[in-house]
């Protein structure tokens, strides 16, 4: 059982979507927030730094966001939907744009093929619980 | 000249949006995480606090989407509108339903009206950044 | 392999601590961090809330300093030993206060039992990664 | 009045430090933040990125650092002081190892001299908030 499902299953209060999807995403907002962290800096230690600038970007803003979007899907008490909804949808984008940049170089250099994968977990995990949020 | 203003200023790289409308944002983006953090915390040491549960957690989302949407519009190389645009309507979302919240007690509890105008005035310069936005 | 080790593993440059046992400690603040967001929550969402206001502060608290703990010690590139060692050192401290708490009201509330583990889990990586600090 | 100390004076609890003192601090701290993420994000966006290195590493660092210490110095309510002493003396090394490397750089690069001064004005506001914190 993972951090966050353990938490949720000692809330005193109930949530609306399966704590299932929802610890799922909570835990893959911080996995990907720690390995965008780890991959901006990464690419600011290659040689090549100068070639990996919209990498980088992309790194900072994915995990300001799935930091954000971690801690606010790990609160269940009087949750706004409407906030939550429009956060994670945030979150995808973050996700998506960093993954393709990441992706494009995978192949040589192993931090972005990592980094990819988290980005593209997060985004998965993120577009179910969308599609479990109460409308 | 603000914080943001004066950095906007001495950047090597130019913006596709203007910086004055740019840094308006950010700036109202730290002020209402700052708002919203002392709020919680105030509602937390009111005589009252069980009466405002629903108002801690939205001050509590709404920081956490203010300090993520005012670091990333604090970057300016490299900007993905997408991923900007999407958290930019998740932080009006936050401050939409926060600054709701915090006016239902502006009348008794003048942290929340303080609040509410933070909210309020947050909101509407990302609604001004997003209209400037580039599509 | 847990995320920060699979990405550090990959890190273009040395780091002068064995990545293990920085790995343990950034994985340990996420985690603290995300127990802690939810035990807060745990916390406003229980009848007795108004006798929980100590706890849910040391929460906060303790889930900013993990949050920037556990990202700054993801980075590898051009460390700081002063500035890394002082932020685990606050990080420490806040663990320490949680986690004392928390166990407080662990016989009573699960969410502050297991919130409280991971506050001490978080303290001993902290003073395991301090004691492997270069002086 | 700023944003911090107008959410003071309203908070319903008395601090045992001058709330002026608190505020100021407060302020430093959202401001070294801001100025940090614009200054690494405009260090990324130069010719010379790869001689930045250091200055953009020590940048996120202290941006990380003065955002969580600006919100645990938000709260009033159940202060623990060997917490918040801890965190502002974290907050310190930041700013003075950033505040340091951006110095070496301020004769040809502005950001890189605005963010020392925000730095080194963040330093000396966490100095006089540490010497007014009950013992």
């Amino acid at each position: 059982m993972t951090q966050a499902a353990d938490m949720f299953r000692t809330h005193p209060r109930q949530s609306q979507i399966e704590f299932s999807v929802l610890a799922k995403c909570v835990d893959e907002c911080y996995a990907c927030a720690q390995a965008c962290t780890t991959c901006a800096d990464a690419c600011l230690g290659e040689a090549s730094v100068a070639d990996l600038v919209r990498c980088i970007r992309l790194n900072e803003d994915c995990r300001a966001a799935c930091q954000a979007t971690g801690e606010m899907l790990s609160r269940v008490t009087e949750a706004d939907w409407s906030v939550l909804r429009a956060q994670v949808q945030a979150c995808v984008q973050a996700c998506r744009a960093c993954g393709a940049e990441c992706e494009r170089h995978a192949g040589h250099m192993e931090h972005c093929r990592v980094c990819a994968a988290a980005c593209r977990a997060c985004e998965q995990a993120c577009q179910e619980l969308l599609a479990a949020l109460p409308t």
